[in-house]
């Protein structure tokens, strides 16, 4: 019988595994950071109207461009910077900050041009576009882990080479490390992920721009949890006017609960968007992706008003973890990660078969668990009071915690827990 | 200002453009054998139904492994197969159809197992992530030209060098000149594209075959119009059970009339599937893709209705342009390649002028069309006759035409009218 190893395969696929969170039929899943709180009616039938409208013509290829998507995208981003006081005072050349408010000047509105703005079928697959225009064979890329899975994986597929930086003991990033990681290894990318994945921290915008001071390459700023962050982030998305090297992008499959279209997006200068298009493969993003993902963005607040209800089960679950003795890291995004446990994958199982899916990201000491509706709350909170019961070794004694994570509630520092 | 040559873009693509078929505001676009007829009431109604079912849980992550579209997509093919009345006589090894063999009885019903499906957003896609496994940087992947454009496209994208193999001068190619430059060559990946964009001729299944023996790579048969092939053509599908390192790539786009929905697929063993598992990002397919490709092939016999409409139009279209003193390349596809002109492009330009978007594809001396409907081959006819009425000059003298297509109506070999 044939075999994946009787085949031609790419030498550096071989023994490989698929990407596999596992699908499992659990009562509650908290393993992939989606958002448990299904569609709302009135969204369901905006999309319902918009999705019929497309039908008849679904004989046609799509939007090449998604004119009327990247409008919608720039639309909702003029919101966030105006939430956040508009984009940064900027420092660099004139010429470059020109072009792109000569952009923005075209529309007659908001801060980001759809010229900006591109879209693809989850955010792995902007960033994939992303690292088929910058990176590929020759080339690096650069991040500081632990961070998404997707992003040497991603590196790798185009043949370019990944390279790790850790994280410090917090699972932050100082600007001295990050500055001295691009120093040393002047890559022509680097990730940047705010609020970072798995550990669901977000970065002091000072790390950003001292890594696209100090690199010469495209700088990702990768913001797929920014709507859960805690007051006081601030996006990078303030930063663009005068970084044409830097890309924000973002996703509408968490905040927006919306992972089942599939639908990614980065803004960036006009000419990164050049870039992207000349690797995007043609007619990329259907006509139902499309029409779905405008519908959901005309109704935004709909669908982000479950973000303050995910946020304040995220700080329950904090709580509750905390009081049962373990570590929490303090998080912007809609997941938490928790150590001070002395075996991950035997406190997986427990949980699991205690009906909760969690992830185990191969941290040591350390699984990640995201919030979802309030009866998640309760039946996660309850599943670790009762595995704990039975088997409180599951808590690792404050000495035996691998890997140095922040102890208890300890808080970070004032920069961290706030970063400007 | 900041351009594409101010970023640090991959050196290979320093100075390409984006793919791009004009997306022309004309009144007859037959530029990129979309199928011309809109979705039938019949099927508008089924993908509301199946749409509206999905709406609700967008939140979730869609199923990775789309497993009703695979069986959905394998019932399909069933059908397929049944027409060309089963697979062919097996000659290999007894150990390699076994494993198909044993898959099909899994499921008790029909010949293509459900395991033997891949499926992505377009067959572009599905191109994408055969060579991902199977090219990339140190690979070669070879094709007959001209055929598809995006085939080179896809190969570098994945740090492959392509090889071109020019075609007979009647676009087709022969048993002794595809096995020559496989041995010459010993590509990783060969591609086969019958019926060949953007000739529109089909390819006689012995070629097929003797490419199997000859290689030792994965072997493509890109069958993306197989629906629109004239009686006797027969679907490399039938070559499967016997061929481990064969790869059939379909889609819905073309017969399907469902090019807005991007749903390409690909029949292989299910050794490959596993090999396209390995390089496909997570969630590839959105929920909405896997809603509306199983709505689309649950009423397949509504859609595909409209074949032999569009059969009807491309010979229709074939009689006139002979009759007008062009040459024609029998067509087993949507469209037709015709001859016999003096200057391709100025051509095209003065169709265009006339309301009637034709493709230039480089082929010198040529012009492509695809049939649509009765109306618009009645709108081409009459720009055609329009524009030589003004422009005689169009018509290359027999002496003049490049590239030597076939001559007027003058036959193919029988085996070539005919495939078996």
């Amino acid at each position: 019988m044939t075999t994946l190893d009787d085949l031609p395969l790419r030498d550096d696929l071989r023994g490989r595994s698929p990407y596999g969170a596992p699908q499992l039929d659990v009562p509650v899943r908290l393993n992939v950071n989606e958002n448990s709180h299904p569609v709302p009616a009135e969204v369901v039938s905006a999309l319902e109207h918009e999705l019929s409208a497309v039908l008849h013509d679904l004989n046609r290829y799509p939007d090449r461009e998604f004119d009327r998507l990247r409008s919608a995208l720039a639309h909702y981003l003029d919101g966030v910077l105006e939430r956040q006081g508009g984009p940064a005072a900027g420092t660099a050349a004139p010429e470059r900050t020109d072009s792109v408010r000569s952009a923005t000047e075209n529309t007659g509105t908001g801060r980001i041009d759809p010229a900006q703005i591109w879209a693809a079928n989850g955010s792995n697959e902007v960033l994939a576009h992303i690292l088929q225009a910058f990176g590929g064979p020759g080339r690096t890329a650069l991040g500081f882990t632990p961070s998404y899975s997707m992003h040497p994986l991603i590196t790798a597929s185009t043949g370019a080479v990944w390279i790790a930086v850790d994280r410090e003991a917090d699972f932050g990033i100082s600007v001295e490390s990050a500055v001295a990681a691009v120093r040393e290894h002047r890559p022509d990318v680097v990730f940047l992920c705010t609020p970072n994945n798995p550990t669901g921290n977000g970065l002091d915008l000072a790390v950003v721009e001292a890594v696209l001071a100090a690199s010469t390459g495209i700088v990702i700023v990768d913001e797929a949890y920014a709507e859960f962050a805690r007051p006081g982030f601030r996006t990078a998305l303030t930063l663009l006017p005068d970084h044409p090297r830097l890309i924000v992008s973002r996703t509408m499959s968490k905040a927006f609960a919306f992972a089942g279209v599939r639908l990614g997006y980065a803004v960036a200068h006009p000419a990164v968007i050049d870039a992207l298009r000349l690797v995007r493969l043609p007619y990329h993003l259907s006509a139902l992706t499309q029409a779905a993902a405008c519908a959901a963005l005309a109704h935004a607040p709909a669908l982000l008003a479950t973000v303050d209800a995910l946020v304040e089960q995220r700080e329950r679950m904090a709580a509750a973890l905390l009081d049962a003795g373990f570590t929490v890291v303090p998080s912007d995004s809609n997941f938490l990660l928790f150590g001070g446990i002395a075996e991950p994958h035997a406190l997986w199982q427990d949980l699991l078969d205690a009906g909760v899916l969690v992830r185990d990201t191969g941290i040591p000491g350390h699984l990640r668990v995201n919030a979802g509706t309030a009866e998640e709350t309760d039946a996660f909170i309850d599943a670790v009071h009762r595995v704990l019961e039975s088997t409180p070794e599951h808590l690792a004694a404050p000495t035996q915690i691998p890997a140095g994570p922040p102890v208890g509630a300890a808080p970070r520092t004032a920069k961290d827990q706030d970063p400007a």
